[in-house]
């Protein structure tokens, strides 16, 4: 979305406050330079606390605040928590999934096909949106909250399943013959005798099942997004709060979601970015989930809806870290960076999740380092808004793949999330910008490079596209496991890799878990180069010392590389640095922990941000005559720009469009 | 409990034996000096093999069989493991827990509520009690068995519960109010929707469950004393086997039990303590049991009911490891020690838990091991029995803190048990003697000095009783987490800690986990100590450098130390070895693995034990004019008292009373 | 089985394949010199799609290929995986197990003993027999897959086991006496009152169930066998796929049947041995499993009716190996060798368990390796088949002992599969050839040692015999834990071990897990020999330097080693490299990497084979004037024989029988 400012801001939620205290808040935050909250969505049970009985006190009470001190506002629709009535109304109105019946308690765990559900949502949500109607300082709307299908499993579900693998395959033999059901006698000979799909042992039956949740998740939002616009003026926006896979953290691409998919129902991509931080502060989770929010949208700017303030026990900032992940968020692309959240909460089991302020609700080390954010947005919003970002690679994720890989039955080598990282993560520590873009793209001819990693299930036309686009003179880099098996799990009967053996230039049928083999671990696949094929990377083992660990053939206009092996990382690294130059791509001389993003700003400038994750002061060459925006300083090109200890620079190029 | 004597026995299960050898063991046991054994508790089956039907064959033959012999008895109650009839008759007297119904087999899993479970307890009670009216030796009588609620969440003790919260708040908005239940929008808006306690994520809310599950303890037990006392002498005891947080051995203090609390069903405390053997035997466990037990009753003596002969496999005693840990128990003011169990069990779960006789029920090793202590025993009964000890240090327990740490969301930093360890095993290993005190404490001025480990809850009560104490003279010593968050688990808005930042001198609202800062693991505090306010430790690390570990503030006429962060064993040593004295506290010159407990005898005399928790040999300075009882040697103030490995001296002070 | 040739050959799956492509496999299995395909034992959906419809089209499909080929064919029956119609007409056909009743989706987790499930399971036996009837190249028939009981426990299963208890023990009492019930109030009253198993904390029960559940699998494939015979020709064999436990490979004796007894329903012994590879390919497991196999039928020839071709992910044989193996199975006695499978799979939980082909299904490195060894099974076929071995110890292994030392309660030590493969796998490396009895053994005097590894549960039978046997002569050599308890699992109040301390000239009532005790791990028990006890080893600690850890009794005319610890393993094998001598075992010069099998052909000529299970050429002394079969060179006594890494060679002694 293009905005005429920066956003930065934190969830504030007044309903949580022993007292409430509104009004000192929002002149804290004003204090600090923050203008947007983000308000409503977890509460239904303060609007609604018995069925059919409303009571918008406190929600007036934060629009009026906000107003008051010219802060805008983000409403939620608090439908992804339900209040204890609604529970007790309708029992099964909480999923059942693989682990059985939920209990009412946590967030979350509702079945959102359920009827009662959606009706009570509804109706929640309607005398909401009429009540914030007349405040001017409502920006925009938040659909529900990282949305996802909770594993509901239950009858409901499992009937509209049945019909969703009718509608697919027609008869149940033609279903059979896709999953390979004949294994284990589990063919099936009518509709009527579908089983409970939580015994599957069947990859290809279980993996369609999360499919078709997937499925239900943009199909709840974009029910919600009619609703919302039958309230919404032109000007405010619809976003939805996307998060990533979560290993007590954002690791990685959403298992849960077709967020391409589900981005349909929003007019601005929103996410929420968690990350380590201290000195295991990296910033490729904030890279790489700003990298999937801006690809939502087709690289329109995104927001940043949720992201650490002081965070968990264990992940308090080290100064300056703070505000080096403020403008790594907008290195990105974002135009809004919003703290979950403001208070710190005196209950509840994220009472040590910390905000902007502790528990004692005063200004302390936090805040004060977020105040010297604000001031910096606020005076240099104009300059750094709406940053136009451009990438060489684009860079394919797959929901089909990564539920294909947890199904593939290989009970080995890393799972799809580690192994996307395991490439985002190198091209990130060598400067690469990267576009993510969805396994359904058809056409790459606008990248000099596409990669694919653990893009393990691809169907006939993804494999198409690939051919054509290297025939016309595209790059491919491919990690191990890619393109193994069909949009079916299936695992295809052509040579690996995916019958495009010509493009790749090499095979392969046999693949191991490294012992005793350097620099490789968890995956080998034993690769067999063909005449003119040029061999990367040998494996250093007798028994394996015949075969290719890596290799790349140019077909055509263009070029395949295939890494049959997970690499360590340094040893990737530098097979990356030789071959990527090979392919066309020119590297940028700074590595990680000094990173590099750049765009052009709404004045038609190169705007470079240098990003020192490291404790260590550094120093990177301006690549152009440039002002530091944030310090004021001019540098020729070519001179030094130093960083402090967790520092950033921003380097505008002095002459513009 | 005042004696006459020391006791020293075992429990008997003559309904266990494969064959009956009562006069045998009677035999075997006058043999070894042991004059008590405790029976019935665990066979509610045997003596009542059918509903209605009682057997008293195996009750009688071993009351017959001490009775000869001249040997005591207790007499249990056997409700904690309940027949399979009773079971077959009431399938839900197992109770519904968190992990689901109970099936039967294993004792201690009922429903403690459930009426037919009273009803045929109390059957069984006043059936065993007449029963074993006619006999003299029985001394006294043990109600259930280490009684806990087992979790019980079924219908009718959630229906109990919320009879408990209307008691206590009246109103859902009071309760609302008082747990933050806004939270995740699981405010009630009628105490009809009160939800399933097992699925909420409201950390009051799921203690205040747990408040209420010890409630039911305290209920059972008094229950159960009003029945035992319509049929006891005057000269019978009534005791209970308390236990402690079990990692495989006694580790700290009782989750599940209020124990202050339901020890006023018993005229003497008793408890069982298990702890490492061989190489790992500390004497900690022994130590933190009795003292626990000790403080149960006011600081009266108390019963060691069951420790261990040989125990589990891996811990068979070394030489010489029994003995000390027998004295180690008078040590810390017991009356009587009494093994489980007297013959290792040839059927069952544990049957590898090995008694005084392995399984071949022929004298061994342990055996003759056992005869000397009660030779020792019986020799030198009047002067070690009722020994009276003097603590400067009120150590306080607190099931509050422990089930709100365990709720408090923090997932990070130590558990409670670990918190209040850390401290205990430091004051320990430097000879400092605890009473151990309840959270209800009020008045603490009858100590120099009171240690709060991580006393995480504190209502508004304490928190003013320790500024009263402390401007009265008194000095505090606070770990980490203390006093964060009220009685309802509900973390305190005022500065922290708990508000008294007057007291301590300091505050702090930022905290987080250690990572490569020396000394400290799992948890810091970022201490910001006033002018005036000592700083006793800074953190070794440049982003930390600025913030205190631990201070030390003088406060009208008292003081108040605060360790901020979990600082490693040595550390800590240090740490208190210096500021111990400086609060007014001597230490004595040894240090662990010498131990020092000391009391005074009936006669008046000074009684010191000195324990050698070690394979070597060691020497400890004789501190008065003394004759060290198990050798009969004389010792002049400051000669050196020899100690075998894991050996134990006795200094008895030459003048008495 | 006697056999004029050697099998070799796969598991075949028309009915698995994208594409029906029998006619191609087949020629290629010919051209690798395979000649049997197992079929038809997994897809009961693809032979009775709906109830009562059936579709033998790929079965024929097979057979005409097969026939065509001159392969010959094993049919098995396709019970141990159910449609899912079946599983929609009994929703109580799946098993009821301990972790609560099962899902449809998995193989072998139906109730065995439901009454629909054995109508059905012999309507598609009786009609799958009734086609294959006229095929000559059907050569025989597998009963069921690696049968078990899949821990059934539901109603009808613990009826059953009523009936089983009350034919036992008549009465409760006699139960509650054998199983010592009294302990913690499960004494039953009636046999009414018979609690669900599921919950017991009694060993002795649980182990009772257990039995009965391992009967069940007996009566399960007694009564196949009966329905098979009505079709079978004289000429086919039955057969069993028995296999091991399973700890992601064939570790250990099978814990769920009594492969002893249940063998009664075969014809002759199939087995299923996988194993780890690559550098982990020590030959052990396919020992292991041989032997067993072997001992099922008196010593006749086996089939390895399935093992690994390349194996799951991480199991990729290096070159060679898949040559040692199989050449391996045949020294151990087997008269075939069947790779599961020919293809690899594109779907279900076994898609990268793969076969002679990969995915791909083109000849690979696998394939080219395979032809190798089937072109020398057929040339050498008829000196290779129906070797004949003789083994001088006898090797006991007991359900009995597996069941009750996990049931023993004496949570420390190693269970049962290691303290056999402790001992076994120490023979291996020894060369020592061993057979496999059962603990119904009475009467040993066919060899002059016995091995009791962990024998934990022995009856009074088995002890008698023991002590018989060493009277006469024998020499018996026992491992810790042996003979403890009697065979309902009741610790044996006799003097240990088992009340035969005259036998072995020791005892001890003492045991503990090693801490600091150099050679031993996990397990020591605390040996006192008599006077004229040998003690082979002490424990080399303070606390324990007065005990043995393994001692030599001459007893009578033989004599009786025990060891009492688990020794390292380098120490056991220098232990019984001292002893095995001394109690009249002749050693063989090699040791484990190279491993010996000897026997004799049907020319009566010794037969020698040396496995090299190493990466490292080797050598090996001919023991004769021999013929090294694979290669033709002729040796004389006493030459050396070069053996390649992972090399075999086969030593025909020139003059025979």
């Amino acid at each position: 979305m293009h905005t005429t400012q920066l956003y930065y801001g934190a969830a504030y939620y007044d309903e949580y406050m022993p007292v409430s205290r509104v009004e000192e808040d929002m002149r804290l935050m004003k204090e600090a330079g923050m203008n947007v909250i983000r308000i409503a969505e977890s509460t239904w049970s303060t609007w609604e606390p018995r069925d059919g009985e409303f009571d918008f006190t406190s929600l007036h009470r934060m629009l009026d605040g906000a107003r008051k001190y010219g802060i805008s506002v983000i409403v939620g629709t608090p439908s992804y928590a339900i209040p204890p009535w609604l529970a007790a109304k309708y029992p099964d109105i909480l999923a059942d999934t693989h682990a059985g019946p939920e209990r009412y308690g946590r967030r979350q765990n509702m079945d959102i096909t359920h009827p009662g559900y959606r009706a009570h949502c509804e109706r929640i949500i309607r005398r909401l949106l009429a009540e914030v109607q007349p405040y001017e300082n409502v920006i925009g709307f938040q659909l529900d909250n990282e949305t996802k299908h909770y594993d509901t499993c239950g009858p409901r579900a499992q009937a509209l399943f049945k019909q969703w693998l009718q509608n697919k395959f027609g008869t149940v033999e033609a279903m059979n013959q896709a999953f390979g059901l004949a294994y284990w006698s589990n063919s099936l000979g009518s509709w009527d005798d579908l089983p409970d799909v939580r015994g599957t042992i069947n990859g290809s039956f279980a993996a369609e099942y999360e499919a078709f949740q997937r499925h239900l998740v943009t199909d709840f939002l974009l029910w919600q997004r009619r609703i919302v616009d039958e309230y919404r003026r032109p000007d405010q926006f619809v976003t939805h709060n996307f998060d990533y896979e979560w290993r007590g953290y954002s690791h990685g691409y959403q298992p849960d979601v077709d967020q391409f998919d589900a981005a349909q129902a929003v007019t601005v991509a929103g996410c929420d970015i968690y990350h380590p931080t201290g000195a295991a502060l990296t910033g490729a989770e904030i890279s790489f989930g700003g990298d999937v929010a801006r690809a939502l949208k087709g690289g329109e700017n995104f927001f940043v809806l949720e992201t650490q303030a002081q965070g968990p026990v264990g992940r308090l900032p080290q100064p300056g870290q703070l505000r080096l992940q403020a403008f790594a968020h907008l290195a990105n692309g974002a135009n809004m960076v919003e703290y979950w959240h403001w208070h710190s909460i005196h209950n509840g089991i994220e009472s040590h999740w910390k905000g902007v302020l502790s528990h004692d609700l005063t200004p302390g080390a936090t805040y004060r380092e977020a105040a010297t954010i604000g001031r910096d947005f606020a005076r240099l919003g104009s300059r750094l808004a709406n940053l136009r970002r451009r990438s060489p690679v684009a860079f394919v994720v797959s929901n089909r793949s990564l539920t294909g890989l947890k199904h593939s039955a290989a009970f080995a080598g890393p799972n799809y999330g580690d192994a996307v990282r395991w490439l985002y993560d190198a091209l990130f520590r060598l400067n690469v910008p990267c576009d993510i873009v969805s396994d359904d793209t058809r056409d790459f001819s606008a990248y000099p490079l596409v990669v694919l990693p653990a893009v393990y299930c691809a169907d006939d036309g993804l494999a198409d596209a690939l051919r054509r686009y290297a025939a016309g003179g595209g790059q491919i880099l491919a990690g191990f496991r890619s393109l193994f098996a069909d949009e079916n799990v299936k695992i295809r009967t052509a040579a690996q890799p995916g019958g495009l053996t010509d493009v790749f230039g090499m095979t392969y049928d046999e693949f191991t878990v490294p012992v005793d083999v350097p620099q490789v671990s968890q995956w080998m696949e034993l690769l067999r180069p063909d005449a003119g094929t040029q061999t990367l990377l040998r494996y250093d083992h007798p028994a394996y010392s015949m075969y290719a660990a890596a290799t790349y053939h140019p077909y055509q206009k263009g070029g395949a590389a295939y890494i049959g092996a997970m690499l360590e990382p340094a040893a990737l690294d530098a097979l990356l640095e030789a071959l990527l130059p090979r392919m066309g791509l020119a590297l940028q001389p700074e590595r990680w922990p000094l990173v590099i993003k750049e765009g052009e700003n709404d004045a038609g400038h190169r705007l470079r941000y240098v990003l020192n994750y490291s404790a260590k002061q550094a120093a990177a060459a301006a690549p152009f005559a440039c002002t530091e925006l944030l310090g004021g300083q001019r540098y020729t090109a070519g001179q030094a720009v130093p960083l402090a200890g967790w520092g950033v620079a921003i380097l505008e190029e002095d002459a513009g469009r």
